[in-house]
């Protein structure tokens, strides 16, 4: 819980009121001493109250296998406590010192195709070295023991992006670990031949020693093997996390440990709904990529990191205060982008909102990434909307550790299918799965109806109605899930290439979907994907792109919301919705897109009740969510327009923005406002 | 010749009635044995007689290197021969087992780029591996031996689609066989010194141990040792496919050998036409890829089949009932595509129609691919369209043993112009010969005329026409027959970029096209290659892309058929024609397409005096083959289109569709008739 | 100097009367003797008076270890010697022979990603190998001394074209060599780390032998180390050529010696006005990739290797009579285009004019590259074209030995910047270094005003107006000079991305461009990089696209000469200007492309009072540039159009094409005049 790691903040300073925090990295060991005084002068300034240090040290604080210099760090450390900013402290692995690589250079990462992935970057290490591993531990251990007592630590940062590059290593160490993994997750030689398939291809196994990962191939590896690949590099990351964090916990047992998560963009190595039980807290990094969806992105994925927490409040690890370096055109934000991202995180539940990083590099290959002081200096724009944020942030400590209202509509994301939805020789490579759900939660946005992204970790029944686009892998037990789910009155809806397979990735037989043929009450004896360019007609004004299937209603109850108008299944259903006990059961046979779906869904959510949060006039331009404190509930509307908006309607107390006496609320463009609403 | 497969099967029901086969590759290791009666229930309602069988069963069958496991075959055997089965057993060599590969990892592919090919998927071996071969022909034999007597084996089936993934191996085995092949090829090193022109660029070999495969290089590497590679690379893997058939013919001297070849798309590694020779009745392989001229290209390739197996009756292995799994978005097929495809292959000259697979995997990297039995089970509007085929090919039984009449045109197909017309550091790396190809067949195609595909070792006199597209590779041998084709009244046709090089890729010197100048009264000093998207015009409505010649016009009798209208060549020849001792000889310098050639070809064919097999009104619409038995000729009707067609002024008895009396058929969309026609 | 080359060859005729070298590479070895004598008579009557020889001949002239073969290359030369040809012998090193590579597989370089490169083409040794270097220095020592007396003997051409294949190797002798180069740039680890920022993401090295290439790594390398490996690698193939000279020297210190390199396109790796201190005289490969500024860039090239000539004469080694054979397309050159390339090289500086090559090959990976005598032989156009250049040259022979007049502009073309400025992680990945230099000078083409491209070894203050576009890396020194220059009063302008770094890749502080951020009176506190296909107006008709900068004006005198119209800094300051002591600064902080600079150029050159050389009527259609011989001024005056234009008012005697009475020059199109204007 992020509540452990502020009552070591109140405990370093003592002061017990409710805060939000605000930072960033910090990498002191890029400058000169002279500056470091500085710093911590902005710091204060900007209203900085929390830093991550460490995280690129190894090599500054072991220059040699047996030396050890910590010297400097204990100074930044008194620095900042003195200056009262603590310190998310990391363990310093992310990135393993050249002595270590020139030493050992098996710990060094092998890609598909054998090429050796060299020092000259950052995280350049298998995580199935035990090498490496045995280097990091002696690390941790090593800081742990000697920061156990410092006033300034708050919390344990664990390594950095754990996976950002070094997910998929197909090294002789990643071929041993992947057979333990393999090993304990089937027992006999026999029941992994099953998973797999293995009678197909003449790829019987008949020693563990014979099992490699999916190495490049002569043609498509075995699916099941790629599918247990991605899961066992995932935990192969997290057996490292716990690895690290079982030393914190030993020595440091108050201090609460996190690593910063990549719930963003196209990030789906890690199965971070799976890591969140590992940590005491959920961060995140999320960084924005420009193009028309770009802030609903950003929505989608600060709740998202939401639903991986539970709905508890979750630390905003890393964001840019402007550009980035590492996108092929890295665009500045405009004025207004850099609080409104930030608050708009805080709107998902952050608790903190930190940078990457706290002052701009002068060399190194993140030279061109924005921080709070850039280049120019303190005099400067950027650090002057820094400074602003700050004392933002110090007007909204009222909500900090209020948790998440659930809403009607939750929009079920899930790993497993993200992974096996998308491998290859499938009916389309073009199926894009977040891409789906991002359709469906930016339909929602425009509607004004707020959905919750949860994952299979949490309480589906907190929800009216249950989106589950393409739900593709549905084990036995999740399929009995969902059919309780719309027996108890819940409203379910899903997609083409839903309930295809088991666990296993083997199709369910006897026609699609086949593990929820009999819930939605149609069979499918074809797909029907469509080449890129293609489109397909619906009654109404929809279109559909990338699948079509060749559904046949089986049951008496089932209604057709809309048929094919076009294309080779002309004439056939295209929409299906079955009522079962209170609830129904809606499936979407086709890509509809964001506007296809904004224009369906309320005939969608009519059954459930669901309405829009916002009056009509705002939809679309204001999005809104709820934080929920023991007291007070807490209203975010962010204005998504460059436009002024006026919401009518209103009740609360501003927290933030002016609500005026009629109950009106002017955003101005990209602002953000906060209305606290007391609890009955 | 398939008449001894097809004797063997009469054997096996004493039934000497002819007809065609019907069936698929069975894999029945990937069921429980449960599903094996349904699926003999399955076959003999679908009309299945045929299918292959052990494909991919090497681990099955030997799960330790001295291990043998033949059970379960042995009762696949019996079950299916007890349902008037036949089979063509594979020697399941195509997909080496995991206990072999772990002990001889040396036995994997090596790409050119210096990467192995791991297991995983399939065919991971290299050609020239003798430690593969070793175990593979201890398998054949092993699996001769066992089944020689059994009363369901009709044919052997060697390997598996021979070098679909591994054709080219770098490895140092195929360094060791390259130059065993080289030393065969010239004798000696001064001989390969001045077929490779390595004067140029210091290349110069003292001894045979320094020449390698065409490895990664920093620049283009020769181009003789490029094409000798392809040339070496397909015979080693006809090397392989004569070691297992020489196990074969000693254990089993009466039954027939064949190999699926892959006659279809851009598959070019093996030299089809010289691998014929090596096996006693051609089968291929072939899926449609979607498209503009996707039925032209399966005709295409059904007519190149037949030509590479000298119009005599071949065997369809493989093609499948609807949606592939390997393509970047694969389609369903449309209803009716199923029939029309399948019997468009019958229409030139196949006597077998299988499919892959019998029945849809639930597991593994095919299990999207379609089946004769889907996923949806045998309630399913696929498996009833797979009945009603095997009903319509037992109504055309009559046709079985049939061979192709000769058309009037033959277009020539050459391997070796393919392979080296399309090397790299050439005046364009535009050129496709394939589509060149592809584009004429489609003009005859679209104005009726029969053309059929030939190949260097057919009899190029059996045509009044001969098209010779992109003829690049001209030897003296195939000059001087070109020339007597013509003296003797041939009317030969070439095109841009033929007759220029010598069998090592040697420039025929003095004015292009070298080694045709004389014969088309023409001279080139130059190439015009066009960059894409650059066009000229020539008289008349043609435009011309991708190429261009600087013709000269050298023998009084040559008649300029058209001229350049723009482009750096105006006013010059673009399509000119020498009139011969009774022939002529006709160059068309730059691609004209589909729709440029339909306009030219009723010129180019009229002093051969060939026309159309097609009342006016039904030409491009419907495309017509005709199969020639003792006593009757056979002619095919297929309907091209998505509508209905009506062709008048026919004759014969119809063995598929309806012959009105007055002569008049018609054809619903993708429907097709056969029209018996007594020989006089 | 080209004049020692030229004095050679007079030595060998005995003729003193200024000449102009016209040639080839030939290389006789890849035909039958019975070919050379109908060279030599072709040449002479081609008026080819040089060739070079022995590029590719390793092989030939050493066919094993310790076995040499120089009968053919003596015969070679005595039968050009007895043609009157003289000989730029090659020092045949450019491609190891078979037996060496097959005995020292450890000369063959590696790329980043591993990769080795294999012979089969050429250039596959690494430059740093000792092993290859022992082998190649024998090899020159061996030729030298045979050759020391030749008479024939011209020049010596070390290698060929070094680094066009192998610049970036990152084998281990490469990474040996690095090393030491660092270790003699830095002297210290302590230097070296404070270069590399290795403080960022735990890089800090310990020991040298820690460093290696920047391989292929997890994330970005460090950029530093990235800079520092392309100065490396243009340093080890300088080594390369001064190891080769040092030979020559020693054993013919009369000999001039030359390596040729390859000014055109995107050639980059080799730092050439670094090396052209390393030879007797400059020179240049260049060959026109077909594409709207291709004649641009072909004037581009020739103007740059004159400045890496420092205005001397230089010789242009290699270009093409038509078509090449490594472009995706090889399109043929048109009627005019072989003299008028050829002149336009000659009218900036080059004083001799050669191809690769003389004949044209049968065989091998430039079969189908043009030549002097192509396929079709002496009876072609193209030959006779080849001909009438010939006695063109003839004709032109006075302004031999004549040097590049300075123009009233220079334009500061810097490797330094080119490197650094398109690395990766910076604000954006489309930055072209070169298309924005060629921009401008497309700009000053279209204006007719003369413009030098220069480098930062040429003498700025030659010029009123220096642009110096992209001019990323300033280091201190530089910052002065550039001051120095203005304060002298001459009129720089610089653009976007410029005075960003020091020479450690060091990002000056403070606000961009910190290093020119006080000459040019403003200060940028972000950049704003555009996306593809986004794009910016500006006040008057001109639009801005792949950058803009968030300007402050900071001097009183700045004066704002364009303001953005549009975007995010919509009113902020575009184009600046600040006046200095006579001179000023102006600073363009977007791409405006050839044709926003052709608007903009005359209000910035209006200070410098820098005008048209040409009359109204001819700009943008003629190109002009002028060489200065001791007695008088050659002005060239080159069609640009495919139409016939006019230049009134011109003086001079027509040393080609016809000057009318009245002054009135008539142009054909393509066509080229020069006029010699006697000096006062």
């Amino acid at each position: 819980m992020i509540s452990t790691l502020l009552s070591r903040m109140h405990g370093t300073d003592g002061d017990r009121t409710p805060r939000l925090l605000y930072g960033a990295d910090y990498n002191p060991e890029q400058w000169p001493r002279s500056v470091w005084q500085d710093d911590v002068r902005l710091m204060r300034e900007a209203g900085v109250n929390v830093v991550s240090v460490g995280i690129f040290s190894w090599a500054s604080l072991q220059p040699a296998p047996d030396a050890w210099d910590f010297g400097w760090l204990d100074e930044v450390m008194d620095l900042l406590h003195e200056g009262g900013v603590g310190v998310d402290l990391a363990t310093a692995t992310a990135s393993p010192p050249p002595w270590l690589t020139t030493a050992h250079p098996e710990i060094l990462p092998v890609t598909s195709t054998g090429e050796t992935l060299w020092p000259g970057a950052r995280q350049h290490w298998r995580p199935t070295s035990p090498v490496f591993r045995r280097h990091a531990l002696r690390l941790v251990r090593e800081l742990a023991a000697r920061y156990a007592g410092h006033p300034a630590l708050v919390a344990w940062h664990v390594n950095n992006e754990l996976g950002c590059h070094n997910v998929y290593d197909y090294s002789d160490d990643a071929a041993r670990a992947f057979r333990d993994w393999l090993r304990a997750r089937y027992g006999t030689l026999e029941a992994l031949n099953h998973a797999w398939g293995t009678a197909f291809w003449s790829q019987r196994y008949t020693e563990w020693e014979q099992i490699l990962p999916p190495r490049l191939a002569a043609s498509h590896p075995n699916p099941t093997q790629q599918l247990d690949f991605k899961r066992f590099s995932s935990d192969a990351l997290k057996d490292h996390l716990r690895a690290e964090r079982e030393i914190l916990r030993e020595i440091t047992p108050d201090v609460p440990v996190t690593t910063n998560f990549m719930v963003m963009g196209g990030t789906k190595g890690m199965d971070y709904p799976d890591w969140a039980a590992e940590i005491d807290f959920v961060s995140n990094d999320h960084y924005v990529r420009p193009g028309p969806q770009d802030r609903d992105e950003l929505s989608f994925s600060a709740n998202l990191t939401s639903g991986i927490s539970a709905g508890r409040p979750w630390f905003l690890m890393e964001h840019s205060t402007s550009a980035v370096n590492w996108q092929p055109v890295n665009v500045a934000k405009r004025p207004g982008d850099l609080a409104r991202d930030s608050l708009l995180h805080v709107a998902h539940g952050a608790d903190a909102v930190c940078f990457f990083q706290w002052r701009q590099s002068a060399a190194g290959a993140e030279k061109y990434h924005s921080a709070m002081v850039p280049h120019a200096g303190e005099d400067s724009d950027l650090f002057r909307a820094v400074r602003d944020l700050g004392a933002t942030l110090k007007a909204l400590a009222p909500l900090a550790g209020s948790e998440r209202e659930a809403a009607p509509v939750g929009i079920l994301y899930d790993w497993q299918s993200w992974w096996a939805s998308e491998q290859d020789s499938h009916p389309t490579s073009l199926l894009d799965y977040r891409q789906e759900a991002l359709d469906w939660y930016s339909a929602f946005l425009a509607l004004g109806v707020r959905a919750d992204l949860v994952t299979r970790h949490g309480d589906l029944n907190r929800h009216q109605v249950l989106v589950a686009p393409v739900l593709h892998v549905v084990p036995a037990d999740l399929a009995e899930a969902l059919t309780r789910y719309t027996d108890q009155g819940g409203h379910l809806v899903t997609t083409y290439f839903s309930g295809i397979v088991d666990e296993n990735d083997h199709v369910w037989l006897g026609g699609y979907p086949g593990a929820l043929r009999d819930l939605l009450g149609i069979r499918i004896e074809e797909f029907g994907p469509l080449v890129a360019g293609d489109e397909v007609t619906l009654d109404g004004p929809a279109t559909g792109t990338l699948w079509t299937d060749r559904i046949t209603v089986t049951a008496p109850d089932t209604e057709v919301l809309a048929h094919y108008r076009s294309g080779t299944y002309r004439g056939r259903p295209a929409v299906t919705r079955r009522p079962t006990g209170g609830g129904s059961a809606t499936y979407v046979s086709t890509r509809l897109g964001t506007r296809g779906l904004t224009s369906l869904l309320p005939r969608l959510l009519e059954p459930a009740g669901v309405r829009s949060d916002l009056p009509a006039e705002a939809r679309g331009l204001v999005e809104t969510t709820v934080r929920r404190g023991p007291d007070a509930r807490f209203r975010f509307l962010v204005n998504r327009t460059d436009d002024t908006v006026t919401v009518p309607g209103l009740t609360g107390d501003a927290l933030l923005g002016t609500l005026a006496a009629d109950g009106t609320l002017t955003l101005a463009p990209r602002a953000v406002a906060v209305l606290r609403q007391p609890l009955a």
